[in-house]
């Protein structure tokens, strides 16, 4: 199994799947294009799609440039974390918006630990794997 | 030719122009930073640029990806298809939103392509390429 | 030192900063999610974070696209522009929006140019590197 692929692989396709869920709020919620504000339902699932995007733009050159200095599984299971940590704060947001929290540092947290663990390893020109 | 690697870059390239659209549509409709409401066809320009970031997001790393387990050229390919699909989405946004979906599918189809059509040789641990 | 990994994780780390702003923002102004209007000095840290956001997704691929053609320390110099015209960009904005051009120009250039860069050089197929 190539692990980090198969972590950025499962993160864009959870995040498909947000914006999915996005396009279906807009049909039921009847929120015509380009608006994408006018119901509180519709808002929570396109926030949720955004704050995902935010994060998986970090996450991926994240995953990859931390599997140049640490071994494959380990970088991998700090993506893990991630993609659970996603799965929760998507089910808060579109219950309770205020109990997101968990899922948020669930998911912030691990997009963190791979760029500072790279960073001082990059700087020094040392690739350990 | 390195396929991958320019379908990469054009697809940068076109995401750059939407920007630089979006910015004439700030200075013509007149809608100061940091709104970005306010105007129907500023807001379609932004639109387009946004659901071209929420996808770009996911397609340049799906080609990477994609190109360690399938031949460059196919999965260059699948890019174009994209490319094309974006010009579509655009042209139909900016004159008729309700007309975007053909465009739309034309370039997420792709995302979800590269991605799905990576997951099962990456879970496997196989790089045919 | 890896030059390219040292600049696209500073980049990311400025960006996930970016956000932190949001954050604290959203609590000082009393933004509560998923709302992201109705405070002008939220609005534009949610701004400084998204069009840094809108970059990134072009810069990080730019980079590791432009080092397969070019000495890596040139392309790193690249990147180091962005970083600075970035934080020009930020203290701009949530100062005096309609002096954020400098910044932005600073920061956006770079990315043009490392697509720019790379382009005919894909395209012909030739990795000087």
């Amino acid at each position: 199994m190539n692990y980090v692929d198969a972590v950025v692989l499962l993160a864009i396709l959870q995040y498909l799947a947000f914006g999915l869920l996005v396009g279906r709020a807009r049909g039921r919620y009847g929120i015509k294009a380009p608006a994408v504000t006018g119901s509180e339902p519709f808002e929570r699932a396109y926030r949720v799609q955004m704050n995902t995007l935010e994060l998986l733009v970090a996450l991926i050159p994240g995953l990859y440039v931390a599997a140049r200095y640490w071994p494959a599984p380990y970088v991998a299971a700090v993506g893990a974390i991630y993609l659970v940590g996603r799965v929760l704060y998507w089910r808060a947001y579109v219950t309770a918006p205020a109990r997101r929290e968990l899922g948020f540092r669930l998911s912030i947290g691990p997009v963190f630990v791979l760029a500072l663990a790279s960073l001082v390893p990059a700087l020094m020109g040392k690739g350990t794997v």
